[in-house]
């Protein structure tokens, strides 16, 4: 079942982003600047003053005119993040060969993006080109984005999947079906460590321990320089009642104390590459981005 | 909430077997030989001809002896291993000293057992002697037997436990939090190979990375040695449904395939030392237990 919300106002966005109903990083700033320039409509009438006392802009002009200013750089945001995933799915194509079985956890596709996604592009451009491609698909409990979301959106495109869950990837690798581990980002450190979905890091684990290549894939905007290694990244705790509860109905018995970490940070030396719009890329990262 | 079922036919328990609702190895054997016992209770008016038509034994005697002898040989099973599971915790209670951190998966504790449990026996015992022990509990998905079952039963014995996704154990071992991981044993192949729950062999290769030590728990009865080694076990799957559902509400899209090991093998390599009721012990294993 689809349901389709149109989020007209600058807080129905932020609580759509608040409660993972609009998730995913590039998909959030896309919302973010589209939840901006909704919220400030009303002020399209205001003075320069009035305005600019809500959304400080170096554009000249009334209400109006900088309205229309946020409206364009807002869709410029989203068509500029369509090409940007275009792009990963370009340079991460090689690693999906004709036949290949993905592994994949959470969800970095269409439904988290503007475009095809970013761990997700490589696989829908192989599909275009008429690549045989079968993904395995984590469930990725808690909040079940893998399950929900990327069955949905590889289903809905006509690839292969197969859900599984969590626990099954090590067995799988074993067995030696999984070729290619391809996994979104969060944030990226300067030294290559990574922050993702609660999970990635024993994904990664598994895929060394069984010499299977994994792949972090995600805009070049990700990487903050200013973030020496993951060290430096506090790992945020999410409310226990997402993993107590599933869909609302009590899964455990009241009162157990639960841990529920928002994601984990991956060590650069367990990346075999970083699959970027600005290409394949290796750690250290500084602000200039490979030419 | 706790429901109480009385499981009066051998039909009524082959069914509860069959959908999990009495589980763990040791439990099943329990239930099994009640079962028997349960179901031929109407034949105990019956001649021995016609009693044995349905349970061969050897003993002499009509059909209210041979019943009463079954009643016996039920009850001892039980006793027995109740007993069993205590050298189990006895043997395992160095391993979980004050302060520790055990991880463990799915449920091998008193809700599998007539007794302590496998796993669980150790930390019932350091409990009991007053040590301190905080119980990482993997949720264990596809049906969640650690949300269920291990976090019930730990809270019920006022043991400290914290349920995590399955996803959880790499960080936290990264973490340095966990100091000890044991889990059940399904079935111990002659070279130490185990079977065991979805989930098992990954978590083994993640201790094995981190240098924590990695136990499995379970009765000297769980070697096989007519098994060489876990490659000779093909590992059964069991309906996609328990993926694609929890408590029977859907949590993917109509349709999606998925993958529903019940069971993983985990080579003996991975395998710190195994906890029976016959010691701490190391394959190969025979026939003959060691004294």
């Amino acid at each position: 079942m689809q349901i389709e919300r149109d989020l007209e106002s600058a807080e129905a966005v932020a609580d759509a982003i608040r409660h993972l109903e609009v998730r995913g990083a590039p998909l959030i700033g896309i919302a973010a600047a589209m939840g901006l320039v909704a919220g400030t409509r009303e002020l399209r009438g205001a003075a320069r003053e009035a305005y600019l006392a809500r959304v400080a802009t170096a554009t000249p002009g009334d209400g109006s005119a900088i309205w229309e200013r946020l409206h364009a750089e807002a869709t410029a945001i989203w068509e500029e993040d369509r090409a940007m995933c275009r792009r990963i799915g370009e340079h991460g194509l090689p690693l999906v060969p004709d036949g290949a079985n993905v592994l994949t956890h959470c969800n970095a596709g269409a439904l988290a993006t503007g475009g095809i996604g970013t761990a997700l592009a490589p696989i829908y451009l192989a599909h275009e080109q008429g690549r045989k491609v079968h993904v395995y698909v984590d469930e990725t409990r808690p909040v079940l984005q893998g399950a929900r979301l990327t069955a949905w959106e590889l289903k809905h495109a006509g690839i292969p999947c197969t859900l599984i869950p969590d626990s099954a990837a090590g067995v799988l690798m074993r067995q030696a079906k999984v070729d290619v581990v391809i996994v979104g980002v969060d944030r990226i450190c300067a030294n290559g460590d990574f922050a993702n979905k609660i999970g990635t890091y024993g994904l990664a684990v598994l895929a060394r321990h069984h010499g299977v290549p994994f792949y972090a894939a995600g805009p070049w905007s990700s990487v903050d320089p200013s973030l020496a290694d993951g060290e430096v990244i506090p790992i945020e705790q999410r409310a226990a009642d997402e993993v107590t509860t599933i869909a609302g109905r009590p899964i455990a018995p009241p009162g157990v104390p639960a841990l529920n970490y928002a994601f984990d940070v991956t060590p650069a030396r367990y990346v075999t590459a970083y699959v970027t719009d600005r290409g394949l890329v290796q750690p250290p990262f500084t602000a200039d981005p490979p030419s």
